[in-house]
């Protein structure tokens, strides 16, 4: 298969498609049973760490479902263990101890990613084999800002203080923070690429909470240099920023190819704000699968309404697939998105 | 004092100020010592039903901070209590048992006001009488969404999926719940109102984590309906939706005078979308309180610079203020305001 086979790349470069290409954010994950029947025996960072387990619960999604890609298993906070925090889930993620001071920054390494990660770099490499061309597989990694919100507070966070006290108070620190994530984004993610990935995407789950003026000035600066890092490649940059349905213009400002939209933001209006040079990926509220079946139709037909036949439209949830959603709704979801888009 | 002698009261209705009128969302509260040692005898829910208490925490940011309005100190979950609810703090709310059936709805009552809640009736008139003119008093209510999520869950919640599976799957019942809330937040809002309230505020703390499709649907009709409802007293209705910077036209079609926002839109954009017949509340990202003066005062700088001199602006908080602030910086955000927009 060449890239131009496959609708999920087409779609992101705003080629046309056969049928819209859909895939589910943390589709490999705990609302699968047989994701669950591995769980049983093996933690969350041991499945990170295990190139054959891990491939296998990429792939269970792509069996169960159909999806038009898969995307590797593992975790936006695998490289920040390598810089020197210590990685724990409790099931929450753990980061010990928390990046406050400037010592604590000089303290922290860059990912040499054959080295420190090189079970990310297999995964990859097993699946590319074992996909054998069917879906393409997409790498990817947290947006510099997510990643600095957790090695700042240690952990998730409500209002994420101690991350806005350290850029309000120490604004240099903070630079200097984010300047050490963006380099060791960078090797991650081009280690991916040369690994075998097809496609990245950029997860800044926490860009979000601020304003888009301190957006601005404290998150694009590193969001754009990595993205612009990853160019060469010729692969699709996907950009994820949660809670930016008010800032797209400045999200896609960074770069990439691809926007990714969470479900509070209009997928017509975020569609004439970014201009038919980026395509855009997600909308869909993860709730819905919650419901019946012919609620979730109608979601999709309202968003497909919303696209208007547009180019460079990938379908998604605009957030992770959630524990609770019957397997058979996602499977209904991913159907009926290809049963009302195809050609 | 006559209404159109506050700038607070004139800026709701985009009319000429001698400055800038500002306020904070959750003034009265836990960042001030003096209510802290308050707190220290007295429990939340106490203060709230005993008339003197709540009266004198809602006069010590008017004191302590020279605000331009003082906002009733109560909570938007007592009426609920009221309908039938058990509610208890510990220290977030919760309420017991939850709603989840229609039998369960039928029995929630609609609220008389003067039998259920006199303390809040009477702490407006005693605060009309302690406050003699100095600043206008608003009053306050959830609005029907936010306090069916409430009820719905039981607490709050991350995603809300109780709520949202009522919604999806019953949508009867769910139709049935919002009426009663609603017909509970009128009549509670309109006995504010006739006590002395000034201005009245609807807070839709949640209102943000529906898709703007959703928000139209099975939320936009009930606030329209409460806010259409409390036209009559010829008084400023505040609209706050948190996280509903990119649905700002939805928001405003709910009627009032004012908007309020959070602080992840750009009020340059909100007032663009909102037109000048609706006036503007809030914005400042609450965090920006904890960072030095120099940050503060360039953060105002840029509220006021976005909002570019345009009638029918409010300064406030995108959110509650945080207890970790310290109340020196909450004064001094005040004091600027006023000092730099003093004509």
């Amino acid at each position: 298969m060449m890239p131009e086979d496959y609708d999920f790349i087409n779609a992101c470069y705003g080629r046309p498609v056969t049928r819209t290409p859909v895939w589910l954010m943390r589709q490999a994950g705990r609302y699968l049973p047989q994701y669950r029947k591995i769980r049983e025996r093996v933690k969350f960072l041991e499945l990170c760490k295990t190139p054959e387990l891990a491939a296998e619960v990429t792939l269970q999604p792509v069996d169960a479902l159909g999806v038009d890609a898969a995307i590797l298993f593992s975790d936006i906070l695998i490289p920040i263990e390598a810089m020197g925090q210590n990685l724990f889930y409790r099931p929450a993620p753990v980061l010990e101890p928390p990046v406050r001071t400037a010592a604590d920054v000089e303290a922290l390494r860059v990912l040499q990613p054959e080295q420190d990660v090189p079970f990310v770099l297999e995964t990859i490499r097993l699946l590319r084999r074992e996909l054998d061309g069917r879906v393409p597989l997409i790498g990817f990694g947290g947006a510099p800002f997510t990643l600095a919100c957790y090695m700042v507070e240690g952990a998730g966070s409500r209002h994420f203080l101690a991350l806005k006290r350290l850029m309000y108070q120490a604004p240099e620190t903070y630079a200097r923070l984010m300047d050490k994530i963006t380099d060791t984004s960078i090797v991650y993610l081009r280690a991916q690429a040369e690994a075998g990935a097809q496609a990245l995407q950029v997860f800044d789950s926490w860009g979000g909470i601020l304003s888009p003026a301190d957006y601005q000035r404290y998150v694009l600066p590193y969001s754009r240099r990595l993205l612009s890092a990853l160019g060469d490649f010729g692969i699709p940059l996907i950009h994820f920023v949660k809670g930016a349905g008010a800032m797209l213009d400045l999200v896609a400002m960074a770069g990439g190819q691809v926007v990714g939209l969470d479900w509070c933001t209009s997928l017509n209006r975020a569609r004439d704000i970014l201009g038919n040079g980026m395509a855009v990926q997600g909308n869909l509220d993860p709730s819905v699968l919650l419901g019946a079946q012919d609620i979730i139709e109608r979601e999709v037909r309202r968003i497909l309404d919303e696209n208007a036949g547009r180019p460079g439209h990938i379908f998604n949830l605009g957030h992770g697939i959630l524990p609770e959603v019957p397997p058979e709704n996602a499977a209904f979801l991913v159907d009926c998105v290809h049963r009302l888009t195809q050609s």
